[in-house]
């Protein structure tokens, strides 16, 4: 079968012929539809040799197909069901494990497309039936991939900190309308009674985050967070999801806040965030946070089939791999690209 | 002034003049705009001799006006500010107080209206700034009266089992769509994503819940239950909340719900759930829920001024007072009947 | 292998032999060491035929043991390993079985010694290793037997009410000082704060709670709710474990508990508890409870582990099963009986 | 009457003859007994004209003494009732202080002792008695006066993540065991089955901190991380607390936490936390932390009158109030000073 597969250290990643796996016992054979590109792929495949998982494996980490085969001892699926590939593979027997946090396992996750054979191939072997989540009918297979991902992670921040929005008084800051941003708006509109105020750079996101449901849309810059004061009446924001990384968008974090609030890292951009008795107010807490558990997988399905969120995707056929990470890397996707196999 | 007042045991109330109360340091005195009926104050008019609080008092719990003058030491409001008066007046001091939950007084609360002089009168006093809830510009001051108590109630019942609703794959049933119940539905469709059932016996009263926003209207009877575990794939609900309380929709309430879910008894139609291991799910609990607190008010407060839930208000001038409870009494009014001074 | 099994409806068990099990893949062989007597046993055995799970099956849900052959694909766990095995097996897929909480799964749980196999023979099967908890080497394999019922199941009740006891003003009525109640006693000294308060009819178990940690000792009967009101200043406990199940034990719970308190139901004696407008305070709810997750029983491993915790045990061989339920029928054992294999 | 005040910016406190405050409507006048010396008295003393609240105020926040007279309106309490005064005064009325939280009032919370008159003088003027504690009669008056803070600051950020220390599989480090250090030990100890690690840079407090109950006490430096990760089967802690605040304790703190694991920063020695991509592990969050509210305050008062926790205390009479400033400076105070009126 065809695999785009990081091969040597410092080398660029390339289309190569690979044996297709079979399923053992307890195993789940998929037949790859969709796969979203993140930046987080781009990262692994511009790293330096020596900052990558060993090499070779198998890149794409949001993943959606249908059962192809079952391993022995499977049972519940079945043969062209559609499903998303959850790719946080854990020992499955620790406490963690035993308690659906299989991404945060004490003896070690594995993560499928980085590190372990991901999904950007005509198959993808998942290694426990588990990690197989169903789609729903109403829900078109290739375009639901970034679920898996873009979907999973703001859902993950915004579920983490739901005590945060229970009042209606609240509010929730998503900084940075990409990928994931662009989710967190409307996860956050659909789950919620807070007023939801996104924060960008560019006017034509703000003006996507609008349509999408934000109350309010605040052009990033050093008046961004007096902006957010006001609309709080001065009291700041309850949670401030920054899916930017950059060390200005921290400090922006860090002064739209309010106290008792949260603050949620999650882009890589290189920045950090300070914690000290002047850059917070009291009872305010910086977290850095990472992807979501499988019952999280679950519930994003379960959101994206309500119709309460969508995916913005632009589709392009495998043999277009390398132009659509180009495209990522200077900016020009809208929502997310999703590389379709078949 | 005038006031709507018990008097004497086993009489009915009666419309009679009283000296208009002054406020002493730390009070408020609240010129009345509007009063919710409800049913609780029908309860009291036909209650036998010496199954009231004790007499004289006025009725009227559900209060909305202006401040019409403040006591010594009072700062932060002024006069003719529109206002809601939270009823549930407890010590100020104790544990219970101190964390925002006067109406679980540990020494007692007072019910303003049900024991302590209410609002169907030209002004209320009202012993403590901190039941005195601001009302923003936008709220028409009549019309919000039902929310201290008509939206309140559900409120509390609703956010204190927000855990329950947080997955967007969980369920709320709300069994009887009257004055707090069609508010139940409108506030779990603004708070949460999860799929909103009503109950009742009425076809009239099901339109209006899918006017209101439930996903899914059931007729009450010895098929809602079933029902239920249709709409929710053999499951059953996460939270039920029964604002009738006869035996009949308690039985429901325990059929209709899954596994770790939560029913909440609001209804006093005198009958009651029966909790052991026949009658319900594993970990599954069923809760006498009361009145809310000053928070959830304020936070009432603010999401009917965001247009995410309103009342449905008759509106009857004070004169007509004992018509209006006639009304009720006969199942007549749809929404709330407000009765307004002026 | 030996085996004491439920064959026919309506006939006592007995002792037969049968083939010992092999493990197919992600499957665990145990060598059972001691299998502790419950009272859910008894009442299987007595049941009238029609009454129990589909027959036959072997007895036995509180099990110990060594890990004696591990089937394919199982890794992380080593033959001769000491462990406690978890009974209730879900599907492994669903949202319920992926959060932990395989004994709610939504495809049915199956429960060992109630309807699969269980360990009251020379060794169990157990169908994927997360159902295995591993030992740890201070603990006494044959004693640790209980608590994958005896002290998982108060473990579970206490643990998901943990919100009501953070406080230290806080107060845990235990309701019969028996198997489970012992533990309970032990668990809430362990983990909080809490004024532990004990109820038994028994003076001579009551002692047993006092040197067991409980701050209060209360003679079950007409006058124990007072007495617990007394202890608690007037307002009545936080939580309430009923671990004996009667309509009398249900209504002293009842009236025990104060405001936004928490009462659970455990115990099987046959009754029911009440919940209206006049049988609870506010806000106060009943949960019919059921066994812990698997999370929960490495919890209680590890609290047995630390000293905090132990089982009062008595020992009899394999040869006395019979013997063991009879004491057990006739209220003559005094925390648990294990019966040991070998 | 004497207080001990900042008198003019740049200057350092001197004792002086001011009027006795009278209590005005809903005021509580309190006859000081004990006041805790605490760092935060000294920053202020040493602060540069221009970095301190407007003066002058009187010192003193950690306050304990007899109810001396009633304003106009407050009921139970009574003259020589023994009391603990809560220092953070909110506006009463807002939500916040609505909710048990007048210390995050939104109005902005005034701060006796560090702004507002304190307790360092014969009488303190309390503005409300929702702010006085009632003190049982087990307590020693003089000795209580550090709960107010040294007690309350550690309680509050144990209580908040108490959620932390629910598993006893679960670790809490102590960082620092100084005037709040050695009540967190026993805090977390008396609360919860967690693990206990104190680290410092002294043997003596080490040596202190097991004696007060804490499982491993472990020298502060390069080694000590590893000496946590140890302790925890390489998992690192679910709670760490950092008492010290330095660059030093920020780095130990964040190398020291596990995965999804909470930091809280009290101490204020002038360095910070960093939050990004490779400082912590996942899903791990650092909070600036506070002082506790009311409610907490209640708790901590129930838990030392338990004799679960004990401040260790040094008493100096009020005419050395210099003396005991410069023996905190000095590093010489183990646990708390105590400077007693009388």
């Amino acid at each position: 079968m065809r695999a785009f597969r990081l091969i040597k250290p410092g080398e660029p990643p390339a289309v190569v012929e690979v044996p297709t796996p079979r399923p053992g016992p307890g195993e789940v054979l998929v037949k790859v539809a969709g796969v979203g590109a993140c930046h987080t792929d781009v990262t692994l495949m511009d790293a330096e040799a020596g900052f990558t998982p060993p090499l070779p494996f198998t890149l794409g980490h949001e993943v959606s197909g249908w059962v192809a085969e079952l391993g022995e001892g499977v049972t519940g699926l079945h043969v062209e069901q559609p499903v998303l590939v959850y790719i946080s593979w854990g020992c499955g027997r620790c406490i963690r494990c035993a308690s659906g946090l299989d991404h945060w396992c004490f003896n070690g996750a594995n993560l499928a497309g980085i590190g372990r054979d991901g999904g950007l191939a005509d198959y993808q072997l998942v290694p426990d039936a588990r990690y197989v989540v169903p789609l729903p009918e109403n829900l078109d297979v290739f375009e639901a991939a970034p679920l898996a991902d873009a979907g999973l992670t703001p859902y993950h921040a915004i579920r983490r900190s739901a005590h945060k929005l229970v009042s209606p008084m609240s509010t929730l800051v998503v900084v940075g309308v990409g990928g994931l941003g662009h989710l967190a708006v409307q996860i956050a509109r659909a789950t919620s009674a807070a007023t939801v105020v996104a924060v960008d750079i560019s006017q034509d996101k703000l003006e996507f985050a609008r349509k999408l449901g934000a109350h309010h849309a605040i052009l990033a810059g050093p008046h961004a967070a007096a902006a957010v004061k006001e609309v709080t009446a001065g009291r700041g924001a309850d949670l401030v999801v920054d899916f930017v990384g950059s060390d200005a968008s921290g400090a922006f974090c860090a002064a739209a806040a309010g106290s008792m609030a949260e603050i949620t890292l999650i882009g890589g951009a290189g920045g950090s965030i300070t914690v000290d008795h002047r850059s917070l107010q009291r009872d305010t807490s910086v977290t850095r946070s990472g992807m979501g558990s499988i019952p999280d997988l679950h519930e994003v399905v379960a959101l994206a089939a309500s119709g309460a969120i969508g995916v913005e995707v632009e589709k392009y056929p495998f043999a277009e791999v390398d132009a659509v990470y180009d495209r990522l890397r200077n900016g020009q996707v809208k929502g997310r690209a999703v590389i379709t196999l078949d």
